[in-house]
């Protein structure tokens, strides 16, 4: 089997992993630029927890699904490429600061519940005990000891060490790729080659640097109405998070989105103040009309996997288990059927 | 005469082109990193008002004598160097968001009047006449006509294009300076080779970029008590600056510096937010005990032109025809009693 991977972003290389996983060794990717998607400018928050609207039970049941498969993921893409991946199990924090950002919080709060997701409510004095340098005008919140963390960023140097074929190459039309199976995984830039409605959604970020980490826990805020996640790594990095803008093909940094980060951001946790602007970023999320991504065969025949949006870290495990059953046996126990590529059709 | 600069800013470069000015064509500038000082992160503002405290009427009276030299100077340097310093006239909009910032604007008001400098007050109305696209929470401000401004970057590209002997050497002892005479214009780290009691006081600076301008004037603006100028460029360039901030050497950009930069310059431009964040900068300014700067000889023989805070750039034409005065006659027609180099003795 020669199969062939348009895209080298999370989605595609964690694909492209669990192929190889499956002993299947001619591998191509066909990216200009691999490892460089939206995955670069997600924070790796894994929170298994849909704003569960109308009809998105079964895209619920997808990221639990594949929050189970994390831990076990992460492990083998460690084993593999011996490079690990920030896998952080410490749980995260919900912050309100005002009373009108607890209710959205216990809005929140709500989603867990119903789906079944540990939370634990807590005061702002609760709240501050586990995290000394949240503000004191912190009015209270919750804990999510479920929802985990991986770090992005270590997650595609690891998959791009993978014994891989790159092909520095812009494919403009499938027909054009001589593998079979053929794999699209070209997130926000999907629907020229695929037809799907797939549209960017704008993301900005901002890497932050200190001496020291702020916070031992991710903290997903809401201040004064904007929301706002904080991500610590280890070695000091605070990884704010993120805008969400439809703004077409656009990638620039743009001073309000960065205020809109910056400002929750300091209300919140006021030490980040102190720290250092080490990196502005904009990415392009895959959005589509359900919010829920496309996993399947496309009319073509080709095997397609995007429409991620502000999910695809989370589920990149599932999903790479679902394509490359569906590459090598033709069938998956992924339960695909609410993410059919003809559903918009 | 062989002329030794040690500094290559925009005070010192200043000084060369003075000195080339009187004929002196030997000249040595000893930096390693040449036209790179504060002056790059200086908006280039030229407002002739000192906040007149105690003991500053000289200063009041200097910065009065530089900005009349000003239209002259940028003339010779353009003349001289065939190049554009980016001088404009349009004057400058003082605008207040509150009624407690339009306090402080009157308080300003009253700086100009002493000064005799020209100023207009305005209705937040009449403001919105002049650019519509300040808020339409501005309260009100006033118009300072005689405040111009000249790009810090362009005249730092005009002034390294002279023709110069640049040594990329970091000078530590006055006495390894064969030149007579030698002339130090190290501005915030003059302190370790003269002993004078210099200090860096930090600024940060951002550069926006849009499609066109968002105004006119150089506004100088007061939102919720922070400060902020906002200096436009015909190119689409928006200058917001500048932080002051008393942190030794650090020249780390900060996500509160930035934020307390962009807060105020949203708040009194809300088209701010769409513009790209193309730049972040942080700088050192020269400070002295008494904000004045320190030109004239210091005790070792050696001339001196530092401690020039936040006006720099205002004053480098007074201080550079002071300096080559005394360097090519030893008497100068500038007033420099107040600002001898064994004043803090």
């Amino acid at each position: 089997m020669s199969a062939g991977i348009v895209g080298g972003g999370i989605i595609g290389l964690a694909i492209a992993f669990e192929l190889l996983e499956r002993g299947v060794t001619d591998i191509t990717v066909y990216d200009p630029d691999p490892a460089r998607g939206a995955g670069l400018v997600a924070a790796g928050m894994l929170a298994p927890t849909a704003e569960a609207n109308f009809g998105e039970e079964a895209l619920q049941e997808l990221m639990t699904a594949s929050m189970r498969r994390w831990p076990g993921f992460a492990a083998r893409v460690e084993a593999r490429t011996g490079q690990t991946l920030g896998y952080r199990t410490e749980g995260t924090l919900l912050v309100a600061l005002t009373g009108d950002d607890q209710a959205e919080i216990d809005r929140l709060v709500g989603y867990y519940r119903r789906a079944g997701a540990p939370i634990e409510p807590l005061t702002g004095r609760e709240l501050r005990e586990r995290e000394p340098l949240l503000s004191p005008r912190v009015r209270g919140g919750a804990f999510a000891p479920g929802d985990h963390q991986v770090d992005p960023r270590l997650l595609l140097r690891a998959l791009r060490s993978l014994p891989l074929r790159f092909a520095a190459e812009k494919i403009e039309d499938l027909a054009a790729v001589p593998h079979e199976p053929t794999i699209v995984a070209t997130g926000a830039s999907a629907a020229g080659l695929t037809g799907l409605p797939v549209r960017p959604v704008k993301g900005q970020l901002l890497r932050l640097r200190g001496p020291e980490p702020l916070l031992t826990h991710v903290v997903r805020g809401v201040a004064n109405g904007r929301h706002v996640y904080l991500v610590p790594r280890s070695d000091g990095e605070l990884v704010v998070g993120a805008t969400e803008e439809e703004r077409g093909e656009d990638r620039t940094v743009t001073a309000g989105g960065v205020l809109d980060l910056l400002r929750p951001a300091a209300d919140l946790l006021p030490g980040v103040a102190e720290l250092a602007l080490a990196e502005t970023l904009a990415g392009l999320r895959p959005g589509t009309p359900d919010n829920a991504p496309v996993l399947g065969r496309l009319p073509g025949g080709a095997l397609v996997a995007t429409g991620h949006h502000r999910n695809g870290v989370l589920l990149a495990p599932v999903t790479a288990e679902a394509i490359a059953d569906l590459a090598t046996r033709g069938t998956t126990g992924v339960s695909l059927a609410a993410f059919g590529a003809t559903r918009f059709t």
